[in-house]
């Protein structure tokens, strides 16, 4: 095990009916909030006016910023920090996904400097203070919900970068279930592929051969995450489904699964943020692409790691000790074919981008790979990665 | 799974050479402090010196308070009281185990109040607030480094008694795995088997029947217990080892693993902590007597519960379809050869307890029970558990 510090002060509410929580957790921090959300749905759902009025109950002043996209966009963070600097905001409410999370954070993180935003995703400037951010969670996937990251497209530039500091912990962030019994089965099932990427990509990439606290840990959540979908899936209002998926993709990335590991890296992230930025792909929906894919090019670097994963949580019904190698060829086809399962793309020809943009999307890639010092990811690497998503 | 709120604002640093924190640490929250740690061993271990000098450092001036007991004392935290009010005391710094820990954070809660600091433990006050306490753990066993929980025994009334605040979080827990190469085998085992009573007692008494995120957790830290137990036993040298034990008994009880369980219990630390405070046995013995014999009296109410966890963290070489009677009855004989393997006792004759004890040891269990409001336990119901653990 590696050293580490691990310090997550965000306060998690979470189960039936807690979003009425939002007014007085919000009014501790501050008295005007920017209220950030995506598109219309929170109003057909009825949560827009369950937040409003619980803010309004706690006599928090609110100045409405919706309209975030999937994958949200730089421009739509300077407008909102434009807005906290026009109306004298202090505090930060995002009632949405991981995009409308993200977004929030950026905007609390930009609002107390004045320099451009962007400059701390490109590592120019680094984060001194922010505001007070709150979150109502919509959707299990990110993970934004308790920890420090986030990532925004920058539309200009076509870069889908992300950072993270310790002041963005959001302060509290709610989590009620029911809230989403409304995501429709392709982003559910994009979210468990989130959180099962988020997972996989510390569990391979750790260089410390000995951390069995965190493999359990990992290993259960992949399980969980698997489980919890195909239950939710299949009953869009079974509660504890969506209970257990919630609670899987906030545990799978805030920062415990990863604590110990030492160095880890997110190279299929980095690639399918590229994916995302040139293609607008759903996030979930271009990582089911990319794992499949960087995992049979891992396969050569540490077969054992993904045997061990395979064993563990797919293990062989005849208990057979079959060889590392067919073990972790079998793993790799157990998830491509559990994605397809779950109607989610397993190629980029599903996802309607030819293989003549390899080169370009590599490119791309690669000034990730950079900002994110994955040293070991040349374009040659990340085009024969990208072949294997083919 | 149950509605919760998780917030555990603990900054736990962890790792190889990580106490000369304590000074940096602990000069962010005052600047005198009270240095609570037990007997003589962090002297002769050279832990004293490295934490005074990173205090005096760090320009923290140190009010000693050494002598805590194992099952620590109540007049001890009363004199560390007065010391503070003396003193003028800001932070209070535990160096040591989980009994040094919990009595920093009695002595960190009765130094603010002016009335006798048990009232916090037989529920006739509350806590408002507290001095903060920063720690250096030397055991991993107790979870106290990472909890808002404590235990102390009054000796005057025979009580051992515990209680917890969200207030009692320490700030900052230093654990360096190399500080526990010098706890000696028997206190190993103890702690291990401390950290599985913690994990055990969630486990076995939530009755939420769909709680699968917090299953999988639970299971993996009770085999980690086991497994990292057995490499410090074989060398006590073993960094990872070590590190492993000590992650896997903070994990236990951070509240983690009963966030969404419901209302627990924890009825063999009840029944235990009459044994401690008794005849001074070490908890760590005292549970290895009390676990076997209340799963035999639980297998009555639940046992599938015990055999879903028995085919899960001992599954049958065979994978025979075993009735969860077999299972479970073979899960409870795992567990006591396991305890007798690592030297330590499984029955009251071994901790020289006579059986003619039984009903008043059951009579002083009966006042915790009303304290902690475990209502199925009767005075007949304990004995019958006790006269189980012969």
């Amino acid at each position: 095990m590696q050293n580490f510090v691990f310090h997550n002060p965000t306060k998690i509410i979470f189960g039936r009916d807690t979003v009425p929580n939002i007014g007085p957790e919000t009014a501790e921090l501050g008295r005007r909030c920017l209220l950030v959300y995506g598109r219309s749905s929170i109003r057909k759902t009825g949560l827009y006016d369950q937040v409003t009025t619980s803010l309004a109950d706690a006599e928090v002043e609110i100045i409405d910023h919706g309209g975030v996209q999937s994958n949200p966009l730089l421009d739509h963070v300077r407008a909102g920090i434009a807005k906290v600097k026009e109306h004298s905001i202090d505090v930060v409410v995002a009632v949405g996904g991981g995009s409308v999370l993200d977004s929030a954070k950026a905007i609390a993180a930009g609002s107390v400097v004045n320099h451009d935003v962007w400059k701390f995703f490109t590592g120019k400037k680094s984060v001194k203070s922010t505001l007070p951010v709150t979150t109502v969670l919509t959707l299990a996937a990110a993970g934004s919900e308790m920890n420090s990251g986030m990532v925004i497209t920058n539309n200009e530039t076509k870069e889908k970068f992300g950072f993270g500091h310790r002041l963005l912990y959001p302060k509290t962030s709610i989590l009620d279930p029911k809230v989403t019994f409304t995501v429709p089965p392709d982003y559910t099932a994009f979210g468990a592929i989130d959180a099962i990427a988020h997972v996989l990509e510390f569990y391979m990439t750790t260089r410390d051969p000995d951390t069995p606290v965190q493999d359990c840990l990992m290993e259960g959540l992949i399980k969980n995450s698997i489980n919890a979908c195909e239950r939710c899936l299949k009953d869009p209002l079974d509660y504890e489904g969506r209970a257990s998926l919630l609670w899987t993709a906030t545990l799978a990335l805030n920062g415990l699964t990863a604590a110990g590991l030492g160095r880890v890296g997110f190279p299929m992230h980095m690639i399918e943020h590229s994916l995302s930025a040139l293609y607008n792909v759903p996030h979930g929906a271009g990582l089911s692409v990319v794992i499949p894919g960087w995992l049979t090019w891992y396969r050569k670097h540490n077969e054992a790691r993904i045997a061990q994963l395979g064993r563990r949580i797919f293990p062989p019904a005849d208990l057979q000790p079959y060889t590392d190698g067919r073990i972790a060829e079998r793993t790799i086809i157990i998830f491509k074919n559990w994605f397809s399962r779950i109607d989610s793309p397993v190629s980029l020809e599903e996802l309607g981008i030819p293989a003549a943009d390899i080169p370009m999307i590599a490119e791309n890639s690669l000034a990730l790979a950079r900002v994110w010092r994955l040293t070991d990811y040349s374009q040659e690497t990340i085009e024969e990665i990208l072949h294997l998503c083919r």
